[in-house]
């Protein structure tokens, strides 16, 4: 179950140190072909638990702005629209992220000015001093959200406060300045309103939108930038995998590569987490795998997969079932999906002995449930219609 | 004692397990101010191991290229040099990495064609797509070295292909790709000459070569890029802390935050170390301390200053004198100038019953040679001459 992420800190289901049955503990070069949610079963039980550590917590120590909030204002959004517009993609030929629209989204910050005016300009290349901090010392961020085109041809976002949320978590710890996430999130409104047409018209596709943070400080001290710049760009995408949305993904585990560590970023949305991936991730696909899984501590925990958070569902010790995640104890990023899978769980628990379709259906039913929401299907407080 | 840092497997002094006596064992809040190598005694001893888990070991896996080591070659270099040269600074008033020379080298790889030519141009800004993998998933790493104008005006490098190994070394880590250390090593030359005169006319500065490795796959994909760039900056530096190279930095220790771990890139010098530590050394500064000093484990193990390895000198439990310094066990940046001490210091056991200047002056001992050797008052293999 992949997708995007939220810093709301979220109820648990199991703590992950529970998460460790017999063959998940690997050795040298285990290799796992998984398959997610196809165990049969009558009942999911939850376990619900405050997060007590999680990325909002981290935002109260230093690094962040002092004093009053200053931000940038949607109201205030310069639009330069494109002279040309490129032609649109197959929404059934997608390969993820590598096809952009015909705009996007520009705020430079300060120290010495703060926010400027937030720009909307055809799709460019950033022109950076190579000093930039981002080049040097990954001072940046990002987020991963979605516009979807719903049955009605209305467009709307999925939860983007969470992705909003999580991204101002995400600043104060790479120590970027502060904004409104409501402005933000205004923002991208009017961008993915600009480019509406490359919402794509099906209801297996999307646009996806990738908030970006870096830190274009155009010197070599490793300090807090004194620059910085919000872009934000668009892709119609298909599907994560080329083998589909709901088909499963083979994971390589490896105890050998930690992705993320108490006392550091694993709980943002950070750039420096992912390129450390990237070795581990070669080693997975030269193995005939598409995802790592990452381990971490004495006993092998799992903890995440290589994009996104896990979800187990089993028959327990006690031959109850159970859909376990791992908590937000400082290294799980807190997803979006993830989120929304435990608001759902939570919700359904009530109903669990008259589910319709059961619970070895559980991971069809959840799909069923978000794609509704996000494709209009069924009215929802979880999307912002954009137009 | 600060400094650059390389790949070469050195000989170590002491395990860090038993580098964590009562003062330095720390608590939530805890403030050292922190002398480097004030303490007297008579004898320095060393204890020699081989790293077994260093930065080299990292370099066998996947990620690296296949087959035949391509590369780009210094003898192909194009150079455009600038239409007008800046003014140069004052050296005593320059702040680290804020003034930047008249040139920079560029070299441009795709998975596509490979390597392309190097070039010399003026300093410019670079366009890069805004999905570039260096700006989101910090697929990016980098070098620090420097260029000493001699008391005879001849321009050396120092030790620099510690430098280019562990460059090649972090490329692996990153999944950037091969190429041959002593090309690069070759176009850096040539540029440092062709800006020679921001050499500064000075023994207590010099010109700061700062290699930078990026990756500018334009796609939004997390895989491993399949187009990169090499670029060069050079900034004349005085000393990196504006205390002075020679007086004490103050540290703050604060077990919440955790460097590098073990399965991580803390070996390797990639911009995610960097850009992670920020909020740490923001609270350093919030607490008047000018660095942070990383802990590990549930011990607090002492591993490395904020920008710097470490060495302690010390009397031990048996009443000997030992310098110190944590082991390259893969959570450690293999530094230049740590295995320059080292190194030193293996020389120098044989000696110390005689040593003039005796162990309690035995940084500024280490700091003299260095910089004899740097400024070309004695001859040493540890220099390459550029100009």
């Amino acid at each position: 179950m992949a997708g995007a992420r939220s810093a709301e800190p979220p109820a648990e289901l199991r703590l992950h140190k529970r998460l460790t049955p017999g063959p998940l503990i690997c050795t040298g070069q285990s290799r796992y072909s998984w398959v997610l949610s196809n165990s049969p079963g009558p009942a999911v039980q939850l376990r619900a638990m405050d997060c007590k550590n999680g990325c909002v917590s981290q935002c109260t120590g230093p690094g962040g702005p002092k004093g009053a909030l200053e931000t940038f204002k949607a109201k205030d959004l310069i639009i330069t629209p494109a002279s040309t517009l490129k032609e649109k993609p197959d929404p059934e030929t997608l390969v993820f992220g590598t096809v952009f629209t015909d705009h996007m989204l520009m705020v430079e910050w300060s120290s010495e000015c703060g926010w400027e005016k937030p720009h909307i300009k055809p799709l460019q290349n950033l022109s950076l001093h190579p000093a930039s901090a981002a080049f040097h010392y990954a001072v940046e961020l990002f987020e991963g959200l979605k516009a979807f085109r719903g049955v009605d041809n209305k467009i709307r976002l999925f939860r983007p406060r969470l992705n909003m949320e999580r991204m101002h978590c995400s600043a104060k710890r790479a120590t970027l300045p502060g904004f409104d996430e409501e402005e933000l999130l205004g923002c991208i409104q009017q961008l993915v309103k600009l480019d509406q047409e490359w919402v794509p018209y099906s209801t297996s596709a999307s646009l996806y939108i990738r908030p970006t943070f870096i830190g274009t400080e155009p010197s070599l001290g490793v300090k807090k930038p004194t620059k910085a710049l919000i872009f934000v760009i668009l892709s119609p995408v298909g599907p994560y995998f080329s083998s589909g949305t709901f088909n499963p993904v083979s994971l390589w585990a490896n105890p050998k590569y930690v992705r993320a560590w108490k006392g550091g970023t694993g709980d943002c949305k950070m750039g420096g987490n992912y390129g450390s991936s990237l070795f581990a991730q070669c080693e997975a696909l030269d193995n005939g795998c598409q995802q790592v899984l990452w381990l971490y501590g004495e006993e092998d925990q799992i903890t995440e997969v290589g994009t996104m958070n896990l979800f187990l569902y089993w028959i327990n010790e006690d031959g109850e079932e159970e859909l376990a995640t791992p908590p937000l104890d400082g290294i799980i990023l807190p997803g979006v999906t993830r989120q929304s899978i435990l608001d759902l769980a939570h919700k359904w628990t009530l109903h669990i002995p008259t589910m319709d379709n059961g619970p070895p259906k559980l991971a069809s039913r959840i799909l069923a449930k978000l794609t509704d929401i996000q494709y209009g299907r069924e009215e929802s407080d979880w999307t912002i219609i954009v137009s």
